[in-house]
């Protein structure tokens, strides 16, 4: 397998900075970049250079440190108040994605556990706390692969949506970690990626990442998805997914709901592959989720060219809702949820 | 109401040009161009400067004329030879567009069907039935307007995929002369177009449409389709349809087929609109349909930017086929099939 680059990194130790694969040049261009400051972790959050629920948790510890290191603390009331400073302005980035305010809460607690600790000393420990999160992350990653890798057909067509890959995560991705484990485990998979309007992280980078690992791809247009389910070319479709409620409906990438739909429609299972991070338990279903609207030129002006008249609305929802009983199982770093319910999910997750 | 450029017209007499809206430089540039070479007429439609089924067939019309007008023919022996030659050129400029050998084929047999005519006089008489088809092009859609107003809701969302409007007709379009109708007899509504990947058809052509006929129009990429219906924002789905099988199974531009499956699942009507010439009664069931695949580039670089990366797989069908169970009612010029069946298009076409 050839060696993949890291899609978020820690480099250094104290000053450090936050290395990232800036995403929106893939896929006709591979620049890296370094974050030294807050704002620049919050554009790249914004902005989709780091995109994907557990990428960006990852990217949101990292990002709390860069906004913490190098000021001159008095005491540990003025760290705290910086890091309450940094944390709100980086909840901001991305209202959507459960996993930011995860990480955020989890630095947060870390230091509420440690009042004595000194504003240096304390920065270094939640240091710590984002490589664990990262590491974590990249545990779960390869635990999710081992526990869906057998839903897969041994050989056939896997269809996925959005981009659910190692660039959506520290690690191998959720949706694509479960495909790459299979096709390690000898599935004879050939995975089609819905190219995902407005943004194309399907093309882009679902793409990018099999073809990075010999795995043969092939795009389509999103509305192309119910004629290769009906042509038989797919046995099965995955997808990660940004936010699932307790009774397991899941929002994900917009387009997502159709795919599933149109799954059931054609007899085709229809997976999730999530950490348990992404389940945001208080909300009962799926219609507490709010859906991020984003500006109308992602539409309108799709990198670079105008396609859409002057004076036109546009809508650009960036989610949708999966229902919980379109959803044939959720894969989990702890196992996987199947049938999917309220009482299947606290099962899983208690 | 605002006057509309025709999508198509012959200017002069003979010899004389076929004037066309080159639709792919919509909506940013509105360019007129006037072809009066065969070559030039097979590479607009190739090229898709025009489309829609029953402009091509208008096309075909006059582009036959382009290629027979300034040739010397010694007799009707080499005139019809010369007929044989353009329209069978003609004919491989679209393999889907049953519209394209219609309106062919309607010339060839008012020939055959004058064979005491000299070529200048047979060439004469070709240009009328060109024009006959242009203007019972222009009834056609003011006809399917008027039987099909009255399925719309009185107010509310109305979502059409790809564009069937006046820019793919000589006249107001199938679908959106339904459209148009309907709010010119008060109905208040707001129109949804798909973008239609690849070739932005909904974003580019049938936003610019009712933006020139001042209703409100709002486009959204193909994968929110869905998500639209599920938030009841659509009352009815209606689209064209390139070709319609004797069953009422219909040919149109790919994805229609999955917004008429997820139409179904929401409990949203799904009509078609689109004149006798569509149905191609040899055809049993749409299973006989060919689809045409295109170029890959239309996806790879849709937007003048790579979006795919090199050495990706690529599926482009251009058509899908929406089973006849899944359509509520066709919209014709002669009047409404509903349901849809064998024998009620059948008794609609006889």
């Amino acid at each position: 397998m050839t060696s993949i680059p890291r899609t978020l990194s820690w480099q250094g130790e104290l000053p450090g900075r936050l290395r990232m694969i800036d995403q929106t040049k893939l896929p006709a261009e591979f620049l890296e970049i370094d974050c030294e400051t807050v704002e620049s972790v919050w554009e790249a959050i914004r902005s989709l250079r780091v995109r994907g629920a557990p990428a960006i948790g990852v990217a949101a510890g990292y990002g709390t440190i860069v906004g913490l290191q190098g000021g001159a603390y008095a005491n540990r009331s003025a760290f705290d108040a910086r890091l309450t400073d940094v944390t709100d302005y980086l909840a901001t980035s991305r209202p959507t994605a459960v996993n930011l305010f995860w990480a955020l809460d989890r630095l947060k607690h870390v230091a509420a556990a440690h009042p004595d600790l000194a504003p240096s000393a304390m920065l270094a420990r939640l240091l710590d706390e984002a490589r664990a999160i990262d590491a974590e992350d990249r545990e779960m990653c390869a635990a999710m692969g081992r526990h869906g890798a057998s839903l897969l057909p041994q050989a056939g067509g896997v269809l996925t949506h959005c981009n659910a890959g190692g660039l959506a995560t520290a690690g191998d991705g959720t949706a694509l970690s479960v495909i790459f484990a299979a096709v390690a485990a000898g599935h004879d998979l050939h995975v089609f990626a819905d190219e995902t309007r407005p943004l194309l992280q399907g093309a882009r980078l679902t793409a990018w990442e099999c073809r990075q690992r010999n795995i043969p791809v092939t795009v389509i247009c999103d509305s192309m998805a119910a004629l290769l389910m009906r042509d038989r070319k797919v046995q099965a479709v995955i997808t990660g997914a940004d936010r699932i409620a307790a009774n397991g409906d899941a929002a994900n990438k917009v387009g997502t709901y159709s795919v599933a739909m149109l799954a059931q429609a054609h007899g085709v299972p229809f997976y999730v592959a999530a950490p348990s991070s992404t389940f945001d338990l208080p909300l009962a279903s799926g219609a507490d989720i709010p859906i991020e609207e984003r500006d109308a030129t992602e539409i309108t002006h799709g990198f670079g060219r105008q396609t859409v008249p002057d004076g036109v609305n546009v809508w650009n929802p960036a989610f949708d809702v999966t229902p919980a009983h379109l959803i044939k199982a959720i894969v989990t770093e702890r196992g996987v949820i199947s049938p999917v319910s309220t009482e299947s999910v606290a099962a899983m997750l208690s």
